[in-house]
């Protein structure tokens, strides 16, 4: 049987649209996605899942209603459920996120950032 | 409130043993582990989970009973639940894994390999 890895980077080349997050892998009932971030994000809170970022390339910011964390290229940071926040970024970052199937990128908050689910790439 | 993101290098330069996973950070009911792996380990397989690894440095490849996989530097693989698989390298590689909490690193094959569970770093 023929098996292949999945790359992060030739991934990352299939598509050019921010805050729209694409499926690379599926682990139980867990998605590995990537998403392409730039600008200002809304706040919003998941309350059935903590929320895992891992920045590829880029850098990235976390703002919390008491603090903020800068997340660089080679670092990650797990948002704990029930927790507002809001993510943004000055400049494009590429971000490899894990969450439960089904998770919607705007948790609580459906607006115009919500993206359409279950995309893969 | 004091945030800080966690460098995935420099969790890698605490420790040098190989085949030992160290956890970094927990989602729900999943753990983050960095292991660095060399030489050849048992085989094996996991009946309850899926297992993901993420390359962060160097080349690995698991072999199964009907194949192989090459996993390098930015690449992950998801070893589906129930397979028996086997893990080796030539050269030292270090590795992200991502599996609940509990697995144990030789799933259903207790041996010498057999590392301590929930030791973080």
């Amino acid at each position: 049987m023929h098996y292949s890895a999945i790359n992060i980077n030739e991934k990352l080349k299939k598509f050019s649209d921010v805050w729209s997050p694409k499926i690379i892998a599926k682990m139980n009932n867990y998605h590995f996605k990537l998403v392409k971030i730039k600008g200002d994000f809304i706040w919003h809170k998941h309350n059935e899942t903590d929320e895992v970022f891992i920045v590829i390339e880029g850098e990235m910011k976390i703002e919390f209603k008491d603090g903020l964390v800068k997340i660089k290229k080679g670092e990650m940071f797990v948002v704990p459920k029930c927790t507002e926040h809001r993510t943004f970024s000055d400049h494009e970052c590429n971000i490899m996120l894990v969450e439960p199937v089904g998770t919607i990128n705007t948790g609580d908050a459906i607006n115009g950032f919500t993206a359409v689910d279950n995309v893969w790439v």
